[in-house]
């Protein structure tokens, strides 16, 4: 089941039951380009280059990236090779060393012959659970947004990078209240901010264009504009890590969004899968920040068959690139999980996820 | 006396003694183009197209155009058909309304064939004024960043947009700290957020580069990331309009970087020549907010000699793209004006401008 028809899927095994097409996200939103990987290394360049993007995907992408270096070698240095080249990916969303972690407990005590097969059972399994777990962020989130309808119009959600579909296997985090929503015939509209460098915004705006849920593009600088002009009931947005005390890691620029809603009584909602909390992590201080390449922000490339790219930024200006921001939870007016709503506290983890209170 | 040797100017008379040599800043960072403006006409497509922007500037421009306009048609007629072309360019920087009824104040009483000549007496004024103004913005600025130094390192300094010489005729407002700070020799870094969608911030490089003052760009969304990781010292911005009860209208953006500023106690000081002081504006929702064309976040164009356009989002997203946004007066640590350093509050103005306390 999934959001809307005909929607191209983020990533699915291949016809030949081995290889697996990615929709190449860097098309986005010009071309719908699928990409079949053969290797570990086609997947590691993937989620390096962000052809699949968005923490709950690529804990999946990883997943099945290593069922594909077990069918090169399977033998426990094909193992840690595997791992080690996707492990050093991308360093900030905690589902793609777990998603590792996962595979490789289950496949290092089977015989080398078995590991393939079972890397790719884990792949699924943690395919099917994404998909699970965001659609019930979506009924838990679906509440939160009928109770600000005001009388007549939309509700109205901002939302910042793209937590829809395309950054998971289905529904999305962010957006699964939001097609939940749609579903249910709650009328939504969504703001959505560019985020830049990158503009994943493109990618948000395309896929509710393709659900048909009414949004408007807005640059980042826009955001406390009009939040402050009351054009904004709730914001809503993704994590790439959240600690075990609340607080959310996620694209650079949601701080910037939580402090502008919490300045004018806006409600503030990270959407959180249970495998984005790092139950190890208890200070963001200790969440790697990934910096990435200066030219995201120099040089800016169109996904077009054209292939143009404009510069904006000679290529000897000083540049930071830091992907990601950390929002303490107490700006946060609450966590939505798959297994409900809470505060963004350890005692409102602890509460939701008894069984990890001694984590 | 100028921020460096040989910087193009932003605007000046050309040789021929009538027309209007402007800085082309729409061809910046890559080429330094000087175009030639010899109408009402050249001067309001150059404001309306931000060739030449800021605050600042744009009253001088205008105060130019105007002249050019009353050489074209001197009569009564003329003089109004210039003003109302001139002043619907754009409506949210105070200086370019208030710059043509300065013109007009004076020219209006004139026969006509003495029009033209007293019109650039005025625009020559305002812009010897500008200058004066923000050099002493410069020197009440620098005690405030010199009180920031830490043992060691230079003060880092965050600015928004362009508020440099290239948004004045010269000196600038924001950086006009900066620079007195680098001609006596304090070290000073300064942060230079990304500014879309217009990409100012590549405007802010440019000249920082060409005054030797080491620069980091970054993107809107990575302000509060840096403010929150403690390597910024202080915050100044321009301003295109401050009320006289001291909320500050600014480039979209700026607003969020207040947030993060105080959120951070990190001082954050709105630079105001007081010609940016609109006293008859009491209330922030009284200042017009400029909408400008969403195909500003649809493409991007290079200013370079290629002339590449790359398109970001399809033609149809809808997207909402308004260019200023107000910081109310208590999120500041102050304002930065010609006559020194006071609380961005309706008595904090009042008692720099006690002229005005009955305005």
């Amino acid at each position: 089941m999934s959001v809307f028809p005909n929607q191209p899927p983020t990533i699915a095994l291949a016809a030949d039951g081995w290889s697996v097409d990615i929709l190449d996200q860097t098309a986005l939103p010009h071309r719908v380009v699928i990409r079949r990987l053969r290797t570990a290394a086609d997947m590691a360049e993937a989620i390096r280059s962000m052809r699949v993007r968005g923490a709950p995907l690529i804990g999946a992408a990883a997943a099945y990236g290593l069922s594909l270096g077990l069918r090169e070698d399977p033998s426990d240095a094909g193992l840690d090779a595997g791992v080690a080249l996707l492990r050093a990916t991308r360093p900030t969303a905690v589902n793609l060393a777990a998603a590792l972690d996962r595979v490789t407990a289950v496949v290092r005590p089977l015989a080398p012959g078995a590991r393939a097969e079972g890397a790719y059972a884990v792949a699924a399994a943690i395919c099917a659970e994404d998909v699970a777990l965001n659609r019930r962020i979506g009924e838990h989130g679906i509440g939160l947004l009928r109770a600000r309808i005001a009388s007549g119009g939309p509700v109205q959600v901002l939302t910042h990078c793209n937590a829809g579909y395309l950054a998971t296997v289905d529904w999305g985090t962010a957006l699964a209240p939001v097609y939940q929503a749609r579903s249910e015939g709650l009328p939504v509209h969504v703001w959505v901010s560019e985020t830049r460098p990158r503009g994943q915004g493109a990618l948000t705006a395309w896929e509710l264009a393709r659900a048909g849920v009414p949004h408007t593009v807005i640059a980042d600088n826009a955001a406390g504009y009009v939040i402050q002009a009351g054009r904004v009931d709730i914001c809503l947005v993704g994590t790439d890590r959240t600690t075990a005390t609340g607080d959310v890691c996620n694209k650079i620029g949601t701080y910037l969004k939580a402090l502008a809603a919490r300045e004018n009584d806006v409600p503030f909602y990270a959407c959180v899968p249970g495998p984005s909390i790092d139950w190890a992590v208890r200070s963001a201080g200790e969440i790697p920040i990934e910096e990435r390449d200066g030219n995201e922000l120099r040089v800016v490339a169109s996904g077009d068959a054209s292939d143009r790219v404009v510069r904006l930024l000679p290529a000897d200006t000083p540049v930071a690139n830091p992907a990601f921001d950390v929002t303490p939870g107490r700006l946060l007016t609450g966590l939505i999980t798959e297994r409900g709503v809470c505060p963004a506290s350890a005692a409102g983890l602890r509460g939701l996820y008894p069984e990890r209170a001694g984590a």
